[in-house]
């Protein structure tokens, strides 16, 4: 495995068999071979050239530890690597081995392979997403009628629909996927330059090679090198920075649901899952950890992305080399944070009997700004606004429930008893009618969300 | 000033002016008129009360520092505003005042006011953004033909066109203008959720008053209240991190460019401009300087907002007002940056002799890899690449010129004489020529940056 | 104010003043009569000149914005400064003026009046420190015998003492008062090395005068000026930054505890604290709120400093500068989240009613360990393990008692009955008992903790 | 390999072996091992079960990747570890099976196995810094005399030693050796805490047993267990992510003293170390390379030792599982950085007669402030610095040499002839007289700088 313990155990096999060792040196052979084959075709190089070079760009034909260590002498991978393929060809043609990497420079096939690496990472993040984002909106059109506790500042505040929360969660997903696409369009692209970036070697035929190559690692052709204008491939980086953040914000949401005392929410248990064998009564919401400890992390790798722009002239010295191996580190966060919230809510628990008794809990004083309201309209806002400051102090301090309060208030007075209706006034303390708001703002986004996600 | 005297110091007046406190404040002001205004005009509140409330929407009429500190007591600064705005309305009329900030949230207001000082700023930087690329490109234009060292890893490495070197410098300007107006046109919503994001007060009528308001402020009408929901919003933050970095990247260059040393670019002085008293042959490069401290604050503070991202259920503890505070200091870097640069090329002292010189001091080393293709049409790749080789050794130890050297072997080995033409040769290691490569690249990307930056 | 409003909001006016434009630019003033007083002294400059100059050394005599305004033209807010100064001299006595700043250079100026300024914050943060933790050691004593529950990954675990636990929360802050002391002892230096750290124009009486300005400013002399060897500068930050990570550790657990639905702890109310107009029986943690958002910030504000250490050669191009304007964001940031938790801790609701509610709540699960190894001593591990696994997953199915099912289980077994004294058993399940080895470990920690902070 | 492709071109084969799945895993089974033992010492768990327990506590008896697999379910590596000990004790002996790992928890085992694998690291790095110390000051011995241009801003200022720069470089090297050892000896303790850090099921042993497993592992013991107290920590790691920001500023100032313009240093070349095939003049500086690129890291993995700060009341969710994931992150990058500047200064080639054409190429303006002092002694400061400017500006105009225009200067006023001697006013252009300050200051430091590296 080729990362360190700590970080395999906060993402996924997936993810780290594409920035593997031999994932990475493959794609630089690929893009070997598909220069080599472009600049046949263009006439750069002789056809027999191309065909010696691509048999033979093949990385199990390596070996990767070799070119590690020559690699860290050299400053650059890439030096070993051509060394290595041109002295492989030559074993067999002594000719064709000239042509190897002709016009091209360590840049161009280390950031080529990057990008290759980094399709294959961005689809597993494309799959996760539709995959969370579509639970949580099947979740969300169940849990339309369900209330809950709304909380800010860390304190309940009043009832919402937890289909409505739900959609909060997905909405920020779905937008995730598809800004990530739009950057990955702009972003996984070819990189040829040679040398400098100015495709000097190649004549005028630098462009049209470029498009071959483009076209045959099915990547985008680059406007120009873009050695040390790394912009579009830092906000691609910037947009799984902020999906891990959104996926951090679900799991800090799932976190607080599933502690103990609150108890709405559990993440799935059984089979070794989350357990401790000293406290059997635990049931550890281990996938909101490793969301959350993603979390923690990517800001700093955005930021290492950013610090690393200022690559001097046409290659960077430090920086771009920071930025390689900061780069997989994004990915592999935001995939262990994602297959994690996967497995959370593919059987996530959900206790609305719990969330009913959390409402219940607070003496209907979550009701009081609707209650307010409610007696603005028989008796003006400053009247109901002063009954209900009462009020609800008298149940802070009694631990008595404020609809009996109001009722026996509206009861006791002539006035008021005229023009409330009794029963009305009960329904506003009734956490489904409470919750009759969010469930309607849900309603009408969910199938907004639901096409994005279809497209 | 609200910055530190070291902020202050690195930005503009014109973007202080943006988050300053009255500017803030003021935006809050304007937010409670549009929901008054708008609640009127869905009959949710009095015409009456409307404009007894926006008569009082001004932030000259109250005690700014008064209300940070009671702000800082009530964990929001909306608290006191709304409350000082209640009471300033109950002055005039009482009623009215009980309309005042009705079903909104504090977040509501702030998240408002930002977004309306934020398009300001973005107004500045795409401003900012389209002179200095417009001046990169003009210089582009007239230094077609200037050749200059191409550096890779901090060394000489070959020639390139100046005129190449600029369009690299622009192009990721062009391009951050267009992602910053994508990302704004995204990210400028209102916020409106009222307590906990359901607009529940207002009944069935919160989206209409949401897109009336949207409409009086020039804002985009959310789909949701992204209280806690901040992808957008952090998105567009990360864009202007990652144009800081393209201008630290620009930066970086002009700074090497103008060591003493190499003095191939330096900014203009006089009237006080980087002098120093003590080294009266100093010309200090402070626009780099500017620009080198924001890329260098800019990833961090990007850090911060997604560090920020994790807001617990509907608002957010600590983190969101740690966005709040980290905020302006994005756009008060990257507009001192780009202020600073915008300066340093409007009087940019351009050296070509001096390029050419640095190339020169080279001995035609820089050129070995252009001769070596020339001879291998002759000769084939592995002999022209051994000769080559042979000669820039000598070169490098004798501090000859690697041209003459080249022309002795050509003219002293007849089958070579026969095959190589020694004027053609002699072009090889004419600057103007190996530019030209770039020259070419350079002439295919300007009309399309110069599109772009029309647009 | 100099600071943003967003930031006012989360720091002190104390600490604002520290850093106050006024604040600094005095500090620079103070430089300057410390040198020319300390030249004179030494012999470098006539008494006169130190008595003309010294005489004009008042912020107050200056106008400090266009002071800004001209630093930010020259590249360094000293430069306006030593002009200035040497112009109001050369009012009075032309010759005197020759003699301002001599020998010194701009950095020395500036970094010497940070540090002055940095010398106050650390007094604030010394104080604040002092206090809070006398705070929190104050109610450990008084709360070793209140049993809470421990919580792991954010689930009840077992059972602990409060005074235990805020034993735990004092030690860093301990710990950090005395690394801040041994951390400002090595970086609160002059600095003093003259254009490029030679102090070459004083000649050999260049330490001598280094000596003497220390001695006059209180700070300490350094072995060698440190423009651009910011270590032990760079290591003040950090223990800013480690501090108010303990703070925001303190900050997470207060603000998890004063949940609704946990309830064991309260941040004083009353005074507009907290409160939320549209939620009365809302009672915000503002204290934990500031602590957090300073928690949220620091890291990234350390990472600026550290990002900012590469400075070049003798003087840094924009890191320094970045440095500067990073800095004082520690020092604001913890003071902030140190004086709000003071208030918090001052008027602190602690509800051990509650905190035995929860304990309760759990069936005794959190008892079931303690159990376990009671009964191995009579029985073994092997079935005192089996029968505590048997029972706890029937305790958690019914939501019956662990105690009476265990208590059950022994009356039914004569063996078991025969070996285990029933009212034993029935103890280790009494809360206070539970909590008993907490409270020891809390009282050997505690003497020691009171005699480092007495210190 | 345990870090990823990119990762380990920039560290050293040591330090991944360091923090290596391997080693991690051993350090977890000392961890048992001690527990074990010095449990039996204490007469908690009997000898044969120390002694059964600690003959499998053997990494190569185990099946690592599957225990990764498995504990990524489980939320916790020490989890299936504990279970697979437990089982494999069992084996040969089922009582002894009960008492593994008993009375501890899964973050004692993972921690201690942390603090252990640092240990090694240390012992590297300390390593290391005595190397690159001791080859810095023989080298700055050897080098008082060599003259050197300082350079403020990135421009050219004056005159100093290469030894002092040298010395200079040396000396936060060591001061970072002192105070990793400082925080090495404070944060290498064992962690033993049990479940929730109260040591409860050890009884009144607890402490004891702590005692002689830190005995038997040569750690501090600590005042209390630090599960979610990590402040001497992260300490530990801020000291180490200061040293590479020291680390990071030595290689600024080599790579630029490296850039072919300049030319005063140059890595050692040679065996394929930062050749180029295209461009056979260029020498890359790979050291300062990974040093660069560990500095860009750094202070991003600092931030996220700071960030994860916040861990929740008994163990952490998420932030000490990215603390973990991030330390090693330091270690290798740092021990990278620190042994390629090792390998750059073993074989460093330094041009002392390129330092002095570079003095000599700015026509004596570096003299300028030195030539102003001489005179001013002669003519009173005014009427010198009146000379010098009108000099100055007109031997940058002309390009020609400030000592030949000041000679003549002097000998056309008569008055000047007089008082000034025309050798000495020529000696203060020499480049050694002008880089004798900063020799002596170089002086009187060298020997400190020794003596502490020696202790």
């Amino acid at each position: 495995m080729s990362v360190s313990i700590f970080d395999s155990f906060l993402t996924t096999p997936d993810m780290i068999a594409v920035f593997d060792d031999q994932a990475i040196v493959q794609g630089m052979f690929r893009f070997e071979e598909a220069l080599a084959r472009s600049q046949a075709a263009e006439g750069l190089i002789p056809e027999a050239a191309a065909r010696a070079i691509a048999s033979v760009c093949n990385a199990q034909l390596y070996d990767i530890p070799a070119l590690i260590v020559a690699g860290r002498r050299a400053g650059s991978l890439a030096i070993p690597l051509v060394k290595e393929l041109t002295r492989t060809v030559a074993l067999y043609d002594k000719d064709s081995a000239t042509h190897v990497h002709w016009g091209s420079t360590s840049q161009d096939v280390i950031d080529t392979a990057m990008v290759l690496a980094t399709r294959e990472a961005m689809r597993l993040l494309d799959t996760g997403l539709e995959s969370l984002a579509a639970q949580l909106l099947e979740l969300a059109s169940r849990h339309l009628d369900t209330p809950v506790l709304a909380r800010t500042l860390m304190q309940p505040a009043q009832v919402t629909s937890f289909g409505f929360k739900l959609a909060g969660w997905a909405a920020p997903l779905v937008r995730a996927r598809a800004r990530l696409r739009e950057a990955g369009a702009r972003a996984l692209q070819l990189q040829l330059g040679g040398a400098v970036g100015t495709l000097a070697v190649m004549g005028g035929q630098g462009q049209a090679v470029a498009q071959r190559m483009a076209g045959q690692l099915g990547l985008r052709a680059p406007d120009a090198a873009w050695h040390t204008q790394r912009d579009e491939w830092v906000r691609l980086g910037m947009e799984v920075a902020v999906l891990t953040g959104s996926l951090g914000k679900l799991a800090t949401d799932l976190s607080l649901m599933a502690q103990g005392e609150i108890g709405e929410l559990a993440e799935p248990s059984g089979g070794g899952r989350g357990g401790s064998s000293a406290m059997p009564h635990k049931r550890n919401p281990v996938s909101a950890m490793i969301a959350l400890a993603a979390a923690t992390r990517a800001p700093q790798h955005g930021a290492t992305l950013l610090a690393a722009m200022g690559q001097q002239h046409e290659r960077g010295l430090g920086n771009w080399q920071a930025e390689l191996a900061a780069w997989p580190q994004l990915f592999l966060s935001a995939h262990g944070a994602l297959h994690a919230l996967n497995e959370a809510f593919g059987g996530l628990h959900i206790d609305s009997a719990r969330m009913l008794r959390n409402i219940d809990a607070l003496h209907g004083l979550v009701f009081a700004e609707a209650a307010s309201i409610h007696l603005a309209a028989a008796i003006g806002r400053p009247a109901a606004h002063e009954l209900l400051e009462t009020l609800t102090r008298e149940a802070a301090q009694s631990e008595r429930d404020l609809a009996g309060l109001l009722q026996e208030a509206v009861s006791a007075d002539k006035q008021l008893a005229a023009r409330i209706d009794l029963d009305e006034l009960a329904a506003l303390f009734a956490p489904v009618q409470a919750a009759a708001p969010a469930r309607r703002l849900a309603q009408e986004q969910l199938p907004a969300l639901r096409r994005a996600l279809a497209s």
